[in-house]
């Protein structure tokens, strides 16, 4: 191939995910000329088509079914549509899916994208080729180039996920009818709220997970919480365990093996088991990058690998892999690659919004991160059930907790659980960002009755410990 | 009576709705000697027991008996529920109430506050005489005062409020059968919001209003967005019409004549045309305080009267007459009256939360305000169903509208309709406080999917037309 057929760009971004589909509109906005490479013919990647939005869609469906939004608040049995079809369960998430992926694509068209369909690897560290479909090669060379290809789930040997029972996360959503019992592996974000969803549709649903705490990177009052509302809600947890077999050769059921030599039967298995970064088909020794454990790729605060020109953003990098992040990440490493004016410290706080039943969600920093880094704080609580919006919900276990540097009582932590969390949380977002202290809660008036009083009340419980109590 | 059986109060609070209670635990947590006079045997005004969370605790539970939220979401019709029985109805807010009324009590009592029940009016500017239910009276003087005794629905002779199918807002809470046709007189808030929760229920309603508009004081977009959203949900509008008789005397329907000619007959009328300060029984003359229009207390910033060691606060000052709003009131008060170190500009950005369906909240300025003010401004707007949440929830109405200042583009006004449209104001709320701009917005991450990336993407939309456009 000769040098005049490679195409030039200012931005090569590989992935067409949430962090993908943000970066090269960030580029674009820029004047910068960008392609944009994604090996399937959807945009979205799991954000869009197999992670985030259909299983959000697939909760708030499964709420709406069930009633159980409002299990508490009558005498009587709202939930009649349990016997939901799967049908109407997975129809709605279809549709939601079709306009977020039209949206992704007006907006990079509004910035100017070139849109490549096709599989994308190194052959040197600028130099990017795309197969696509037909076996036809194209090369595109790049000033930077952006990786954003994702994660997928991993598939542990002992699952025969051959065994149109034994799902992976993604395959979850391709299911064909409801199973009656459904055994979840892994307490991590994804199997925690999969596993929420089906137990609130009246699925037998069993959790497995080799540790004895949900998500051990929330806030330890909020695991707690949310693994005894989980139970309350009817999933069975087994701790401690690990499946050591999975049978599925009799065709009534699937038995799984547990490391305690119990045996647990069913007829569905959900296999969230972590997830690894999508680097096999990079060819990323050409590129001159090492990636790490599971795949991923090592970056610098600005998103920037080993090698300067090259970025990585979203489920790629690791931790915390959410839509939300992986889209500011993105931003970030545009901001940095093209030396905008824009600020460096773009998005440094980055929430967890995990939707469980019910949901949590955090930001900033917890009582052990503090400990650890020697900082005094000063914890203030509310609860859900002290407010009269959550007696009108009926939300009986939801609390804020928010947690203040000692002293100057500047806000330096936000972790919640209960109905609306993963949004009550941005109110707090906006307080840290601005660099704001128990003050600004107190000087706020929050419409009545609402569930952003809790800031007030917690903020209030804070000040009374602190050190100089103010009125309230 | 001698002096010596006069007891002294640092504070006497009338009244104890919320904006009383609140100004007297205030007043008790500053070490102040305060006595709370209410004329009832029950704490919480029209607060909690006529108004606000009787009519948000009716709202939510006509939206999960008629499966409202869902209503976009599915094929199939979730509305099962509609022919609820009025006394599941009415059930969960009394329990809502009580518990209210009680967390009331407690606070109260914990600050030490002395509780009185009678009829409380002036004696001369510093005493108070109560009258108990048995006829005893009881002498209080105090430093301070601070009349909190609340408002009343105004009821317009021409409506036979003797019959029991013709109702004001209080009595509209002891309902005993379920209406087939309402007509509500009165497009404010507290008619708008009852209007939405009885179409909701499948109730045939009518709004009757002398203006062309809901709520004026609202952004005009808002409103209409509102009146479509609420016509679209079954209320039908009957604009620029007065009620000129209600004819209650056959024993089959109430004949409402309009000022058109036209006429109207139903099953049940809720008036909600205004409301009145409960000042008549006071005896401000002797305080030397002259009510205002409709007996309202005339107050400065400080909420202190024309007589300077008496305050007034909540709903017996006027607009806007929000519980939330004479919570932070009496707190303003109490803060000015015993010179407490405290903010003197507490609470100086009152938000607007308005129940209807869907809900509506607004905080700062609006256009009109500005151009009133001739300052300049910039724009910025996001609708619900650009963003996966609002796809995934199915509200395809609501949308936020923040106004910025031109220039250095710091956060004016927030103006919001659709789902949790009462909560989500708050993020802008805290952004206000700390005197933010588009740029904290900018910053952000929100969780994904929420409604909160609706700050998000009106922030970049107002950023692209201001002067100098930012990366996004």
């Amino acid at each position: 191939m000769n040098p005049e057929s490679i195409q030039q760009f200012d931005l090569i971004v590989i992935g067409g995910g949430p962090a993908g589909a943000s970066g090269a509109a960030a580029a674009g906005f820029l004047g910068k000329h960008v392609a944009l490479v994604e090996k399937t013919c959807d945009l979205g990647g799991a954000g869009i088509n197999t992670g985030t939005i259909p299983s959000k869609t697939l909760r708030e469906t499964a709420l709406a079914l069930s009633g159980w939004r409002s299990r508490r608040l009558f005498g009587v049995d709202l939930s009649l549509r349990r016997a939901a079809t799967i049908g109407e369960f997975m129809g709605h998430q279809q549709n939601v899916i079709a306009a977020e992926r039209d949206r992704s694509e007006a907006r990079l068209a509004a910035r100017g994208v070139a849109r490549f369909t096709g599989s994308a690897s190194f052959v040197d560290p600028h130099l990017i080729r795309i197969v696509q479909a037909g076996g036809t090669e194209i090369l595109l060379r790049g000033e930077k180039i952006l990786i954003a290809t994702g994660s997928s789930p991993l598939r542990p040997a002992e699952f025969c996920f051959s065994d149109d029972r034994v799902h992976d996360s993604d395959e979850i959503l391709l299911l064909e009818a409801m199973p009656k019992k459904l055994v979840v592996i892994g307490g991590g974000v994804i199997g925690s709220e999969y596993a929420g969803t089906f137990a609130s549709l009246g699925v037998e649903t069993h959790l497995v997970d080799g540790r004895d705490t949900l998500m051990p990177f929330l806030d330890p009052e909020i695991s707690r919480t949310l693994a005894s509302a989980m139970a309350e809600n009817g999933v069975q947890f087994h701790w401690k365990e690990r499946v050591t077999s999975c049978d599925a050769t009799k065709p009534g059921e699937v038995v799984l093996t547990l490391s305690s030599g119990a045996t647990l039967s069913c007829d569905g298995v959900l296999v969230c088991a972590g997830r690894k970064s999508n680097t096999d088909d990079l060819n990323l020794a050409a590129a001159g990058i090492a990636p790490g454990n599971r795949g991923l790729i090592p970056v610098n605060g600005h998103y920037q690998s080993a090698v300067p020109h090259i970025y990585a953003a979203g489920d790629v990098v690791g931790p915390p892999a959410l839509a939300a992040t992986g889209i500011e990440q993105a931003r970030v490493a545009v901001s940095d690659a093209f030396g905008s004016t824009f600020k460096s410290d773009l998005a440094t706080l980055l929430p967890t919004g995990i939707y469980t039943i019910p949901e949590a969600s955090m930001i900033g920093e917890t009582e052990a991160s503090l400990r650890e880094k020697g900082i005094e704080f000063v914890v203030g609580r509310a609860r859900y059930c002290d407010l009269p919006r959550g007696e009108i919900i009926g939300d009986q276990t939801g609390f804020l907790k928010l947690i203040f540097r000692q002293g100057d009582m500047r806000l330096l932590g936000v972790h919640i659980i209960g109905e609306q969390a993963t949004e009550l949380v941005h109110v707090g977002l906006i307080a840290m960002l601005a660099e704001a202290g128990a003050e600004i809660f107190n000087r706020a008036c929050f419409n009545y009755p609402t569930l952003g009083d809790l800031y007030k009340y917690a903020a209030y419980d804070a000040l009374a410990k602190s050190e100089q109590p103010q009125m309230y």
